[in-house]
């Protein structure tokens, strides 16, 4: 079977290996597709060389196949089209007070330990997902990323006919956005990069380059005063740090999707002025993948808009350099066949 | 009768005036007493003049008993004891969801309009909260003070059991740890001020300074690594932002009781990380004076603590110059009278 491997250094090898039998517990899939994540191109930029053991196989924005069923695995079946959830939770403590996805000691499958950018994956059964038979692995792919957004429109606590505000039309935007709509929202989306615009106007949005357009005098005027119940911040850039307090209205929730790295200056006036609510969200919960995986199966989302290329994975390092090189790209998937 | 007049420049003059009637809709209030609260020190300073036409009556923590009822009043009758929650909510809009306690163009009465540091005042009647019989008149000026923090406890959706630190032991705080701890939290107060730690110790209250012990090890000893459910930030300063997000633990919710006038640096990391909630609350609704009354009239909590001194009001210009030197002061009282 083949395997990329990442080797630091902005480097991947695809190299030849053994198809491994499933241990105890496990699952071995056959991967269909693995899409590359924000953290896939991080750990090619070197920024998690700590934290990742080099060489190592990457990816978790995965489909398959059950291939071959471990020691005590029921209720899976060899040929079941799957994903995973990548969240391995056994070092769970009580003061994780039941928050197995954030636990303290969680292990990210595909980051801590080998990845779904391969022929072949062993995983334990628990992370798994079943998807309905008609499901296409293709956009299946997408689950994870989507599974994101729902988990971040679900804290937010979106009500139908609620204005959300998604500040940043990247690929996971435009997931929270479609999302947002789909459960009802009526969404305003911030993107300051043309083609991305373009993209998401395709989509039926209402879009607004806040360089060109005030965006709080938009949003007033769209919600006659009321301004945004939900905004996401997804953008992960000051000016949407700056805007995120002044375009949500009086007990505004405001949503932190993006990563920031270091401290940055917020308006905490705002928070006391209007009582807002800052949310984090990171990855998802059971609930969300299902959710995620009924939108992609019955084709509620567009989601296949979100796709930019498919390339094989003999070309990885090509594929990661052109990522690389291509900043109004949305989302790339490896076909691991 | 007598009023004291804030008339600009660190300037209060007492004056004396006719009793006016009350209007149709308001009540004519005989104030027993009127506390001091930050806002009216940010007066003093001038940090208002532009909000506060000068010359004005200010005030707004008060007690008092009813003595004349204007056209229209009903339910209300002369000689019961009252306190005023100082929301003037009649210029809400429907922009504003129904959150009339923050609407946009609220009106605080004793800022915005004139106050209780005065012998005699004319309300509207909706703004008034009875008391019962037997409560404590001296006591009852403490009742808004003490609906900020029921209001900040609610916000934080403390359970009983939970561990809440609360970041600044001064008037505020301290009543933040009152009614956190009546409400069944485990209270765990941060102050570095020795007077005030002193007083929170002889109040029982675990008291850590975070200049000579780590908070955030003390804190995780204590919960066993669950670290804080609630965090309380009521000091204002730069060191209780850095520390708020690291002494939260998983999904904790940090209430901004504090008002930062500048943006400030915050670990917008550990909000995803963590999936913290950062939670702004402002004033109180209906709800939070009628436990501040039911907690003040039947001796729940030991208010009087936080009482330095009661002076008369011809005394007001001397009382404020007070106050402005003792740091170490909690809770000044104008007795009216």
């Amino acid at each position: 079977m083949k395997a990329s491997v990442y080797q630091g250094n902005k480097t991947f090898s695809v190299i030849e290996k053994e198809i491994e039998a499933p241990q105890k517990g496990e699952v071995r899939i056959k991967v269909a597709y693995c899409g590359v994540c924000g953290t896939d191109v991080h750990i090619y930029h070197g920024m998690m060389d700590k934290r990742v053991k080099i060489p190592q196989i990457i990816g978790h924005e995965m489909s398959g196949v059950i291939d071959a069923i471990g020691e005590g695995v029921t209720n899976i079946k060899v040929g079941e089209k799957v994903v995973v959830r990548p969240l391995d939770n056994r070092g769970e403590k009580p003061s994780d007070k039941g928050f197995s996805h954030i636990c303290k000691d969680l292990k990210f499958i595909g980051i801590d330990s080998p990845g779904a950018m391969q022929q072949y994956w062993n995983v334990p059964a628990f992370t798994i997902h079943k998807l309905q038979d008609k499901t296409d692995l293709k956009l299946a792919a997408l689950i994870e990323p989507l599974s994101v957004a729902c988990h971040d429109v679900r804290m937010s606590g979106l009500q139908k006919g609620e204005t959300a505000v998604v500040l940043g039309g990247g690929p996971i935007g435009l997931l929270v956005a479609m999302v947002a709509k789909q459960l009802g929202g009526k969404v305003i989306i911030s993107e300051v990069n043309e083609i991305r615009i373009k993209k998401a106007v395709e989509l039926g949005f209402d879009v607004v380059n806040p360089a060109k357009t005030d965006l709080v005098e938009y949003v007033d005027k769209a919600t006659a005063g009321a301004l945004a119940d939900v905004v996401f911040e997804v953008a992960g850039v000051q000016p949407a740090l700056d805007v995120m307090t002044e375009v949500a209205g009086i007990r505004g929730r405001i949503v932190m999707v993006a990563i920031h790295g270091q401290p940055k200056p917020v308006n905490l006036q705002r928070f006391f002025w209007k009582e807002l609510k800052l949310i984090g969200a990171r990855v998802y919960e059971a609930q969300d993948y299902e959710l995620a995986i009924d939108l992609v199966s019955n084709g509620k989302l567009p989601v296949q808009e979100v796709i930019t290329k498919v390339e094989p994975l003999d070309n990885i390092q090509k594929l990661f350099e052109e990522i690389d090189t291509n900043p109004e790209g949305m989302k790339y998937l490896i076909n691991c066949q």
